[in-house]
This record gives structure tokens, C-alpha cells and sequence, in this order.
């Protein structure tokens, strides 16, 4: 029998906390502490049809996957739910107006533009999650600045009639030389999710990596592929080995040609601009002093979903499950990617994490710069294909990168923003767009192929340098003045 | 028999200066030029009741300690004196709004949000003396900007499921490598001031640096104190070494675990925002041109205070006086810490007293990074525990500290300030966020326990970089036009 | 028989082209992506009468040289053309007014008020033509800041009553190390175009190279010139070298005195502020999801006008086909120069294009304090004579490239602005402000001529320096106050 | 007989020019094109009364001495001139309000105060002649700045009770290690000009430089001293040396004590804001297109005032006719002080002229970090003197420079400013919070006497960086979020 809504409405809070969803009531109450997303989002929902809010940004197998079965307490008579009726949203109402009056793609010339356009038409919270970063951020705007500490000494007068930046990447041909780097939660940006991602890729013949924590499930995204499409599976490894094995056992059989196993995040980073986000959403609802312990739901959480145990001795394991590729996604010293070369896997990505865990870590380019000379030296630069990501904002970034001796850049925020803006269409532009700054990109710096870039075509030498200013005294500097130029006659002259 | 408010408002003049305290009158004439607070502020209230103003910033046996027996005139028919009444003070109002709407605790994500919740809720003058430092506060953000200066070189593949960050300190056992500095006058922030700081360091097992300028009195802090909690005590030398043998004495008998002499302030620096901000205290009342000399009375105050001729001939007599460990506080160069060795102290805090003693001081940390590479080559590193403090705002920056081998890292005016925004559950909070993000640290650079932080783990090849950028030019710059993003279209489609 | 306009009108899409300019017809239509500047500006006037557009900013002989005769329609009935009546634009009259009330001449004191001028009073589509660099203008400003990162050691009591600042380029005697380089569209800045550039070199005796995409014809130019006035040119290689070789022949025929080969542009590059400043002009005829391909445009378009398979291999012919002093216009790294001594070309231009095609190439001057020291350690600095190009605004910033070995700067935007500003008259006062420039800089350096110049001169310990500060942690430095100065009484009290 | 106005008022151009200065007119036709001040300022009052604007900025022998007998053209008769009526100036009525709000004097605590007051209470045309400096003024910045690239090792644990800053500079004890270097044109601050400068020097005991271009005669400010006060004179060259002989040799007999050849000045430096400032002060005179050529001037006036072939053989002739030391003023490398010992000149000034002759030129206290170790290395250290000025604000600032190996640093500015805005009270209290801060610096840095700052207590390992950062790309910056700190409940609240 149908349970009904006054039923239900009963278990509004952290005690025991039931929400429904597609006409389906489940109890959550000891799942709350572990949500990724916070336990306060689903309190909102707690007794009520959360179908709305759930759907955009859960995979359709969520529940089943993560709920036990004795949780999953049957169908609701949703005739008996009181409708919430959502209250006139000013806010929302400006970021449709704003939507409606945003640039023609045509407009957007490079990958920042699709950053600034998706800034002012997400929501608020999509944008906080997405941009958001570990700390103060710092890392977060290293990783680009990083590669405005590469400059080029660009060769001249080469036949560059004919330019190639097609490469290799474990062993998948590839047409341009960076890959789509996995990324959470693609609904919150857009309806369809990570498949538009799929899609694009396959147009521009690059490698999809498919993040743990997408949207869509695992297998709408392999079942969006074409073709002979190749796509990357990216692994949070949990606790459960059993869980882990039949991930990735699945993904071997789906086709999946690479595993990247997250070396970087034994914990899941706090990112204080999303927890802002979040709190704000929650709006007159929190009672004062009454707030969420949000650190301690983090604390449980990843017991589940995230093994911080995970080590090298587990790589042997690993090694025995699959026999797909094994790369190590968020290498962060020149030390452990010789340890990864013992191991006998087969890559690393140099990473941070695109500076949402660890503030302060040193961007992905850095490390390279770091790590290949080591290689070389130790005659072990073709042992290991070296990734990177983080940052990469133009062609110039992956040129450069590939100059250093990396084998491909990984690229995550700008496509999400993309799609997030203009759907699958900004993600078809942003790859061309990258497509048309590569063939420009190897002409001027003289080069046809992939296999020319190598480090004497750039200058790194301040690539390792961070510096800070010595703080600016303000009496001194409030008192100089700028000097200014010459001056128009004012404007009263207009009047004759 | 009672004087009467009459007589004692006839001693209202730098010549002649009574003042009223809890009912009982004081000649303060010849203190004037002593106080450090400057003497303005006591001449505002010659000849009436200070009462009010007294009571937050002084330890109740101020009166007793430091004015002469002679100068206690005894008790004041209150009745008898006139109130002062005080004129509505719009600054106050909008000042007492703000705290009604200030955020919620849980809304504080990190020590500096305490900080810029503070700086709207304190008094001005309050604020001013916290914040300030010495001549362009130079030191003051180098001490934060210095540790911006060390990167990460965090290991992966560790197991890091339990992470322990106690460590020991002078002997003692604390949850957190990290301790509550001394800083002065913390009823200028709350009116329990210094004991609540007690509270927080007891529920987190941390130490607790008793300041010698306390609003508190010694007793009163150490009487707040539970169980085997550890205190230490900071000491400034003053004039007559009996004053000093009697403080230190006292001391130990109360059970301090630690005597750290302040080294690095033979004279109180000057600080002009604290200045400026009492000078425009003091409104109309100042006569244009006959301003207070203050420097005069800088001058003087030190010769009892605070001792100048204090010396390293000095460390046997302290030696001689007490059995508790001896830490010399504001060592800021090598060459001082190798000394501080051969005199056989315990400890060492390479600091520079928050910025508000020497301007252009360099960071504890610089210092650290300096001094550590010596010690080790000597086969010293055992020999001294070497503290630091300053600019410490994230775990992260505790953690960068102990790589390079700091034994502890004193915290001082954030949780100054989290008491003053939040009382005693604004330090609990603070310090709770610390040990998240200190888990969360851990985690992240691959480390289990303090012990297994190492210089590798941080690359510190520009902390002592102190470059600034060549000045701008401004017309070259104001030509450079800024790259824009795409437009949306303009407002007024919004009519349609 | 002539065209009527009706006839014509018909011809207005990417489909088929025509337009009318000088009461000819053109069918355009093949024509369309090859064109410079963009398919979209054609468009605007597809089927109608483009003379007013197209006659500021082409050659008189442009149709003819670039348009196959069998796509010249022959004449059109101009009174069957409809009138395109322009709206009234406020844009416009604004500009107009800024130019009545412009600053005077003589109020300009260097070259970057010219720019400053030159900003507000062109055309904006025509600043963003000029002013407009490749992909995020970062080799723009740097190529204008590296000059900063030079300093001088100067020397003092010599006698410099009378200094010499001229020089010989190519065996050209010229009265200041500078030359007028080639850039572009001229005419969008002044209806006279280059021209005015040839008289005002002729006063000060400097020489002038010719650019190829000069909206006068090159015969204009050279016929500008008066006496023995040396004129040098500019090429941009064409596939077809039979064009280029009658170029070349014609130019040396002419009496140029040097022949600049462009070898840093195998390919335009992308400047998407120009892009952004064509994009808006269009207005509301572009459609949306219509946008015309431009990126597609500019891939045809390198294939006819400039030669992207243009190589070292070609050297010898050029040598064969002319006997003027061959220069390579664009060389960016020391083993390029010495490539250039190899195959015995007469010199090379240090220079990245103004930052027009490779962004993050580093500024000529660097690449000069580069070479320099190995050509005199290969005793090859008399082999070659090197210029440099890019970002210099004062005459120390010719003093310093001719410190470290330049034989000559090229100075280009600064005399566009100028010129657009104020016509000839500009360009004059430029060119005496940098003569007055020169005679204080080598005053105060101590040198009475310009083969005194010498490394010794200067410090460029940082020059090759491409640092980046730590990205600022905004929460830290929001909360930091700046010092104040002392405050004026408020503004009330002027009420007394 | 007397002229009459009628007459004077013809000669009223550049061709005749005739001035009116206290009741007698005199022909300036010829010296225009030497005004040092330029001649639109001259011409501003050609034909009428002057003496009120020449008055306050020239020494009372000015026309003696500048102006050939001939062109003395006798008394005028007063009553015939026409009363010049000033227009009533709205911003000097502004600026006059701004004098009577100023801030007490007791409110300026350092230097830089005395500037910010200064600049909104001087006339605008004197603020831009004592704050212009060369070209982009970049030097000015640097000077300093480069101050701020030297950080402190302070030593702990020495008896400071009595510190003593007193030094010898030229064989003259002086109380403060720091001199008041020559600056010109006083009276445009104050009507008392620089006597005030002696007032306050006496005072505190320390050397003034006497400035060639003083507003006040030198006799007027040899005659102010008292006592055994000692004064230096400095010297710009005459060509003619006879002239120069003169001067000289009354300095000597007046008693003057060092002789300081400006050496950094063969022609005085173009300051752009300067001309700015006077360019508008000209308003409506000028007519479009008939701007005064000021370059033109200003290289005639260099022939007369200034000898532009003074060198280093003239310095046997300066030894042959005086016997006070002789101090070469403006030395900016190593290789002249070297030469200046050769040449057995006492002592050289580290000096680029405040940053008013040559742009980038090195900060002299960089330069001193370049000479003193070549000079101890070669045993020269003590065969001269070494002097250092500009940029110096904070006793701190002369600290570094005296632990660097600096005998004495000039200042300047600093205390024109204080004269410009509180007279001699106001050098006066700059001279005391100097010494105040002296004192407290001499303290914290652990020296108790002058001769014990050496090199070891000063880090400069950055001193000579001159790094730019590398230009910042909008795009990328403008997308990141700064992040915030909680926000406070919005205004509304406050209705409750």
C-alpha cells in the first residue's frame, strides 16, 4: 500500500529524515552525514518530493547503488503530497533575463570567454561548486599563472605549410594532444550532462575521461560513444575493494581503454567559496546556532566513498583485476613518479587536482618541468607516458606543456562552462577554437609536428620561481602620483 | 573621611592628575608619562570617574601593582561627584547594529573570517590596537605573505586513513602542534578577556601563553585553568630584577611550564595606526598646538617596564631563579639562535613580535628556514626547540613550519579575534577549524604524524626572495586597453 | 552596357558577391575568404555601392592587383543604385566632438600621449586594428615592460657639450638610431596614409620601411619621397613567387635601399580584440547561429597573400633575384641569428611583430641581450647588422637596445598614433620629442656618440626575468588596512 | 626720468620683452630662452608688473647677477601702470580652505604625513616643481622602493639603555646621521625659504647643504646659521669659470665646509608633470599651434647655467682654488667612485637627483651595495667618504644605508614639505620623529652606536632585482572570484 504524504512529512529532520523521489519514498536519515553534497541540501527536501532538485545532478542508478534496499520504502500516494509552492525568485528571474540576452557562440573567441558567459547564466550554486577551489584559492590561480612563466623561443623560416598536432595517447590515436579530464556533477551545468561532453569529443576525435562522480551513469556515457570513440575511466577507489573490482572490472568490459586511479584526494578538499554557496541557499531556514556540522559529515563521508588508505601496495592489486592501462591521476613530485615507474604502471598525470585539494601545491607544469629531466637522465622517459592538467586555458598552455615532455594536457573546467553556456554546441566550438589556436600555435613556433616540440623552444627559467611582492607601503604609494596625460578640454566646451 | 567630588575635579591638568576608580581617587601625576597606553587617555577622565574605562584593559591588582602606596587617596563621596553624561555617539549605534547582524558562528569558515568580523564589531580603538604595527606595516603582511613563499611537494599512495598531529612541547603532550601566543589586553575585545582563551586551549589540549600585559590578572588566568592543563608564562624584564624574581618566582610556583623571555622588544614599538586612533579619541579637547609630547612619554616608560640593558649576561641569573625552562622570544637571526645554544636554553621563538617592533624584521619562518640548515650541520638540531610565530593563518601554514623543523607555531591575534567577534565559542570554533584543517593537511602531503614532516615536502627556493616590481609606469599603463569578455546584450532588451 | 543597380543588388550573400566601388562592379564572391580583413565587412555591403568603406583603406591599385579581370563586371548606372542613408550615429558625434576639443600639439610631451590622443579620437574600429595584439596581449605589454627590467650605469664628468646621436644602418647615414617599421592600413588613421610617414622621416633624415599591407600604393610611397631620401621594404612572401619576385624587382628598381623579409608570420595572427571590435560593427545584421566562419576564412587566406611554407631554403633565391641588402624581419632566438650569418644575409630584426602573432614570444630586447654575447664570442658581431623592434616609447629605451649591441631600433605604433592624432604635424613633433629624448639620454649617460654605447651602460641582472607573483589571497588582504595620512578636518567647518 | 607704464606695456612678446619688478622695468627679451622656469612664464607678464610672482622664487640679487647692466632699463613711474585685477581663483579659495582644516601638527608621525599634508595645501604648480621627476618618474618610485628590497638581522640581547647615533661627516660632528641635502626653489613652499631649513638644522644639529638655485641669497642663509653651525654649498658649474671661481671662493670665505659638484646634471632633466602643471597654468593665453618651443629653451639655458663639458679634468682646477673637501654629488657606478679616489676628492654622493635627471637610473643605496665591498677590497674604504641620497623616509631607511657602509644619507624632499606645510615647526618635528625613530631603531636592531651597523644585520639579497611581472592577461583574472568573507545580515534588518 502507497504510503501517503502526511506520512511522510512526519520525518522532516536529521532524527529520521524521508524524502520521495518519482513517486518513491526512501529513508535517508543515516545517509545524510555521508552526502557529498552536504547533509543541509537533502534536510531541505526532508518530507517532501525532492524529485526536482535530485534528478538534475544525480545519476539514475544513485539509489540503487548507494541506498540499501531496506531503505527504499515503497511508492507514495502523490495525490496526498502537498505541492511546495516555490516563492517568485528575483534572482532566478535576472539570470534568465540574462540567458535570454547572452552572446551568440560566434561571439566567444576563446576558452575564457565560455567561463564568463557561464559565470552570469548558472545558477549560483552550480557556479559555486564548479569554480570553486581548495583554501584561498591560490593554487586554484597558480595553475594558470604558471604557464605565463613559459615563454617560447619560437624557430623561423619552417616549412610550416602542413602543421600536424595529432599524437598518441596509450596507444589511442588521437587528433589534437589534450583530452576532456573527468569532472563532477555535469548536470549541475547542464540538463544532459556528460554525454554532450562524449559527443563532442567524438566529433574532434579525443579521449573522454569519465569521472566517478558524473551525472549521468557510467553506462549512458559509454552508450553515448560512437564508433571506435575511446574513453578514459577516472576512479575514486573505495573502501569496499569488492565495489572497486566490479567498477572496474565493468569498465574493462564496457571498452574503457585507461583506468586513472585519483592519488590526490585521500580526502575530499573543503572548498569554502561552495560551502558559502550552500549556506546562503539555505536562507531563513537555518535557525541560529542550529547550523550543520558540515566538517563532520566530510569526516564519515569519506570513509565510504573514498579509501584514504589507498597505497602503493595496493597497485600489485590493481595491476591483477584489469588489464587496462594504470595511471596515477595527481602525481605531485618527481619522487613518486619514479616510484610509479617501479610499479609498473603505465602513466601518470601530473595534477593538483585543479587546485581543489590541496593549497599551495605546485601546478602540474611545474612538476613536469621537475620531472622529465629526471627521466631522461635516468633513461626512463619512454617507460611512463607523462599527463598533466590544470590551467590550460589556450594552445599556447598544451604547446607548451608538450615542449616540457608531456604526452597530453588534460582539460576539465572550460568545456563544463562551456556546455554549461551554450550546451553541446560551446563544447563543439571550444574544441575547434583550440584547433584553430594549435594550427596557429605550431606554425609560429616553427614546428609541423608533435614530435618537434622539445625544451629548447621554451625559456622556464622563472618557471619555478613564487615570488610575492614585498608588501606595498601605503603611505608611500597613496602619496606619488600618477602621472596622467595630456588633457581634453572639459566637456562644457560642447555646448557651443 | 571622604573627599568630596569637588576637590578631586580641581585635579584635572598634566600638573596635577586625580582620578576616581571604583570610589576611591588616585594621584596619577607622576604615572602620566609612564602609562603605556599614552597619557592622553588618562588625562581625558583628570578629575572624574575612570571607572568605566579602567575596568575592561586592567588587571583589578593594576592600582596596587605599579602606584606607589602614597599616591592611593582614598575613598570619593560619590555622591558628590558629577556624572558625565554621555552624549549619543552615532559611530557606537550603527557599531552595535552590525554586531545584531553579524554572521553566525558557523558561517566562519576560517581564522580570517573572525578577523574581518572583528574589524566591524570592535571598537575602533580596540581594533586599532590589535591591528596595528610598527612604522608601514610591512612586517606586519610579510609575516602572512612569507609562508606564500613555501609550495607543497606532497607525497601520494599513503596510507592516511588515521593521521595524528599531536607532538610534544617543552615536554608536554598537546593535540595540536600549534599554541595560543601571548598578546596583550584582551579585555579591549571581551570583557572576560584573557580567561576565555584559557577555555579553548584547556577543551583542545593546547598551551596557553599567559601575557605579562594581560587584562587579566596572572592568578585569575591561571586560576582559570583546569586539571593538568599546561600554561607557559611571556615575561617582560622590567627595570628591578626584584619586580622580575618576584613575577618569575610566582610563576613557577603556580606551575608554568615555561618562562619565555621577551627578547625582541627593548622598547615598545611605535605604532602609528594605534596613534591615530587615539588621537582622534580625544576629539575637540585637544587645543590646536598643545598636543601631548608621547614620544617623551614612550621614552620614559621603558626605563621601568620594559629594561633596555637587558642582556645575554642576564640568562644565568634567570637560570639561577628558576627551574622552568627558559625560551628566549624575538630571536630573529641564526647567528642568535647559535648563542641562545651555547647558553644553554631550552628554546628559541624565532619571531618578530607580530610586526609591531621593528619594520623590515624578516618572518619567524624565513628565519626558521634559515636557521634549521645550521643547526643540523652543527649536530645541534636537539639541543633547542625552536617555536615560531606570526602570519600563521591555516593549518597549512603550521604544517609548512614543522616541515622545516619548527617545534610548535604560536597563534596570537586570530583567536584574539575570535574571541572578540564570538567569545569563547568563537576560539572553540577556531581551533576546531584548525584541527580540520589539519587533518585535512596531513592527508593531503602524505604524512601520518608530525614526525614524518621534512623538508622535502616543501619547496622554499624564494622565501627569502624580498623583490618588489619595478615601479609602474602609469601612462604606458593607462593606455593598454583591458581585453574584454563578450557582451551581453545591453539592459533595455529586458523590455521587451 | 552599364550594370543597373537593381542587377547588382541581387549579388548580396556569401553565395554570389558583388559590389560596386568607383561605379564599377566586382564580383567578389571567390574572393570572400581570402580577404584580410574578414568576410563579414564584405558582406555589409554586398550588392551595394562599398566606395566610401573601401577607398580609406586600399591602394588605388588594389582591384587590379588582386582581382582576376574576368571578375570586373565593368561600370554601373549610378543612378539606378538606391542610397544607402546612413543612420545617425551617436558614437559618432561624440568622437567628433572629442577631436574638436583635443588636447593641443604642443601639449603633448611624449610619445604615449600620442596614444592617448590617438584612442580617444579614432575611429573605434580603427584603435582596435592598430592597438590590438595576439590572443591575450601579454607579449604586447611585455615587449614594452622588459625595457623596464634594464637599467642604466651611468657614467659622469665627461664632457658631453656637444653629443652625437646619429648612426649608419645598411650603410645608410641617418641622424637618429631609430626607423619608421612598417605597419599597416594607414589610412584608417588619416585619410592620407603612409605618405605623411615618408615626409616626416625626410625632415629628420631617419629612414622609413615600406609595409606591404600599406593603404597607399607602394609607388605613392616611394614617390613621396624627396632627394636621396632611403626608403627600405617590407615583404610578405607570396606562394606564387613569381608575384613576389616582381615585387622585389620593381622595389630594388625603385631605389629601395633594404629588403625586411617577414619570417614571423607564416600565418596572421588571430587578435580577438580586433575580431570583437569587426563583430559589434556588424550590428544587428548578423543572425543568430549565422555567424560567419572567419577562422575558415583566415586558413585560405595564408594560402595566397603570405607563403606558410616560406624556409631557409628560399634564402638563396632571393639573393639571386635582387641585389639589395637582405634582412630577416622577425628572428626570435640566437641559433636563428647565427643561422642567418650562416646563409650571409645582411642582417636580422629581433623582433616578435608587436606582439601581433605569437603571444609569449619574448621582446626583441631580450632576444638582443641574448645574441649579442655569442656573436662576440664567435667574432661574428660585425657579420650582421641586428635590429631590434617592439614596445619602444623613450629614447632610453633606444639607448638601451643600442647599449647591448642593436644598430637600430624600429619604432612603429607610437608614429601611427601619432599621425592619427595630429597628421604629419604628430608625426614631426614625435620624432623631435624622441631627438630631444636622445640628447638628454646620452647626456646624462655620458656618451657624445653612439659607438660609446656599450653593455657596461647598463644592468640587466633581471631582464630574461618572467616572474609571476604568488596569486594574492584575498581574504588575507582584505582585512589588512591601509595606513592613512593624517585627516583633513571634514568638510563642514567650511561652513564657519 | 621715470618710464611710463604705457610705454613698458608695448615690449609685451617674445620679440621685446619687457618686466616691471618692484617699480623698475627691465629688457628680458634675451634671457627668455634661459628662464629655467621656461619662458611662457615670463611672457605671462611681458609688458606688466611681475614682482609678485618673482618675488617669492627668486634670491633678491637674481637680476644683479643673471642680467646684463644694459638691460636695466630704470625706475618706472608706478602710477602710470594699470592695475592687473586678478579674477577671483575658485581653486585657490579651495586650497586656502583647506590650509585652515589642515591637520594639527601633533598629528603628522613620520615623514610621508608631512608630504600628504603638504599636497593638498601647497599651490598646485609648487607641488608639481618639488614632486616632478624625470620621465615616467620611475627612478623617483624606485628610489624608494629599493629600501623596501632590504630587510633587517637584527641582534637581540644587547644593553641598549643608551644608544648614541651621533657621526662625523666631513670632520663635523653631527647629532643624527643624516644631512639636509640642496633642493631648490624654496620660497615656492614658504615665503622664508630655506633660512628655515638652517632654523631647524641648528636646532638638531646637523649639516645643511646650501642649494645653488635657493630661493633665499647664500648669503641670506650663510648669514641664518648660528654659531659654530656648519653648511655645505652646492655647485652646478657655470661655463663660465671665472664665475664659478667666484662663487666658489666666497662659499669658502663665508665658511662653508664641503664643496658638492653636482656631477649628474650637464643638463637639467625634463619633468613632465612640471610642464604640465605650467602649461595650465597658462590657460586661455595660448593660442592653437602657437605653443613656446620649451625644448628649444631649455638646450640654450644649459649653456649658461649649467657647463655640459664639465669632467673629471676639471677637478685638479676645483682642488687648485679652494680648500674645503670637495664632494662629487650624483656618482652612479663603482668604476667613478674608484676614479673619484684617483682623482683624491674627499668624498662622493651616491645620488641619481632625486630621480629628476635620468629615468632608470639605479637608486644610490643599490649603487652603495655595489660600491663598499669593492672599496674594502681594495683597502679604499677609508680614503673617501661615501654619502647616499634619495628615497629615504623612515630612520630605518638611513640605518640601511649606514649598515651598507654609508657615512651620512641626504634628505630632501621631506623636509620641503614639512617647511611647505608647517613652516619651521614643522622641519622641526620631522627632525624629532627621525631622531625618535632613530632611537627606536638603533634599539631593535641591537647597535647602541653607529660604527657598530655593518653589512651582517642587512639582508639585500634582492636589492638589485629590477623584475617586472609578467603582464597580467584580463581575461583570466577578471573570471576568478575574489573570495569573501561572511556577510553581515543586510541593511533592512536595521528597521526591526
Amino acid at each position: 500500500m502507497a504510503l501517503s504524504g502526511v506520512e511522510v512529512s512526519k520525518h522532516d529532520s536529521k532524527e529520521s529524515c524521508w524524502v520521495i523521489i518519482h513517486g518513491k519514498a526512501y529513508d535517508v536519515t543515516e545517509f545524510l552525514p555521508e552526502h557529498p553534497g552536504g547533509m543541509g541540501i537533502i534536510l531541505k527536501y526532508a518530507g517532501k518530493d525532492a524529485t526536482e532538485e535530485f534528478e538534475p545532478i544525480h545519476p539514475p542508478d544513485t539509489l540503487d547503488k548507494y541506498l540499501d534496499k531496506s531503505k527504499h520504502l515503497g511508492p507514495v500516494d502523490m495525490s496526498t503530497v502537498a505541492k511546495i509552492k516555490e516563492a517568485e525568485d528575483p534572482e532566478e528571474a535576472e539570470r534568465q533575463q540574462r540567458i535570454a540576452d547572452k552572446p551568440l557562440l560566434s561571439q566567444c573567441y576563446n576558452l575564457m570567454d565560455f567561463e564568463s558567459v557561464a559565470k552570469r547564466t548558472m545558477k549560483r550554486g552550480a557556479w559555486g561548486y564548479y569554480s570553486s577551489a581548495a583554501d584561498d584559492e591560490i593554487t586554484l590561480r597558480e595553475n594558470h599563472e604558471a604557464f605565463h612563466r613559459i615563454w617560447f623561443r619560437p624557430r623561423i623560416l619552417v616549412d610550416v605549410k602542413k602543421v600536424d598536432f595529432s599524437t598518441t595517447m596509450l596507444g589511442t590515436k588521437v587528433d589534437m594532444p589534450f583530452y576532456v579530464t573527468a569532472t563532477a556533477l555535469g548536470k549541475l551545468g547542464h540538463p544532459e550532462g556528460e554525454v554532450l561532453l562524449t559527443k563532442a569529443a567524438k566529433k574532434h576525435n579525443v579521449v573522454q575521461m569519465i569521472p566517478t562522480l558524473a551525472s549521468c551513469s557510467f553506462d549512458e556515457i559509454m552508450d553515448a560513444a560512437e564508433g571506435d570513440q575511446v574513453q578514459w575511466m577516472q576512479l575514486y577507489v573505495n573502501s569496499d575493494r569488492a565495489i572497486t573490482e566490479r567498477i572496474v572490472k565493468h569498465a574493462e568490459k564496457r571498452g574503457c581503454k585507461g583506468l586513472f586511479i585519483t592519488v590526490d584526494a585521500p580526502q575530499l578538499g573543503r572548498r569554502e567559496k561552495d560551502m558559502r554557496s550552500k549556506f546562503t541557499d539555505q536562507g531563513s531556514n537555518v535557525q541560529s546556532g542550529q547550523a550543520t556540522d558540515t566538517s563532520q559529515g566530510a569526516a564519515r563521508a569519506i570513509s565510504s566513498f573514498i579509501d584514504p588508505s589507498l597505497s602503493w601496495d595496493d597497485i600489485p592489486w590493481f595491476k591483477s583485476i584489469t588489464n587496462m592501462p594504470i595511471i596515477l591521476k595527481g602525481v605531485q613530485r618527481v619522487e613518486d613518479v619514479l616510484k610509479a615507474v617501479e610499479h609498473g604502471v603505465q602513466g601518470v598525470v601530473l595534477s593538483n587536482h585543479g587546485g581543489r585539494q590541496l593549497d599551495f601545491a605546485r601546478s602540474g607544469v611545474e612538476v613536469l618541468a621537475e620531472t622529465m629531466p629526471v627521466l631522461r637522465e635516468l633513461g626512463l622517459q619512454d617507460r611512463i607516458e607523462v599527463f598533466v592538467d590544470g590551467g590550460a586555458r589556450r594552445a599556447t598552455d598544451i604547446i607548451k606543456a608538450l615542449c616540457l615532455g608531456a604526452k597530453g594536457v588534460g582539460i576539465g573546467r572550460p568545456f563544463l562552462y562551456a556546455m554549461s553556456a551554450y550546451g553541446v554546441d560551446g563544447v563543439d566550438r571550444a574544441m575547434q577554437l583550440l584547433r584553430d589556436e594549435l594550427e596557429m600555435g605550431m606554425r609560429l613556433i616553427g614546428c609541423t609536428s608533435v614530435d618537434q616540440l622539445n625544451p629548447s623552444l621554451v625559456d622556464i627559467r622563472n618557471l619555478g620561481s613564487h615570488v610575492t611582492g614585498v608588501p606595498r607601503d601605503h603611505l608611500g604609494h597613496k602619496i606619488y602620483d600618477p602621472l596622467v596625460t595630456p588633457g581634453f578640454k572639459p566637456p562644457k566646451s560642447s555646448k557651443l
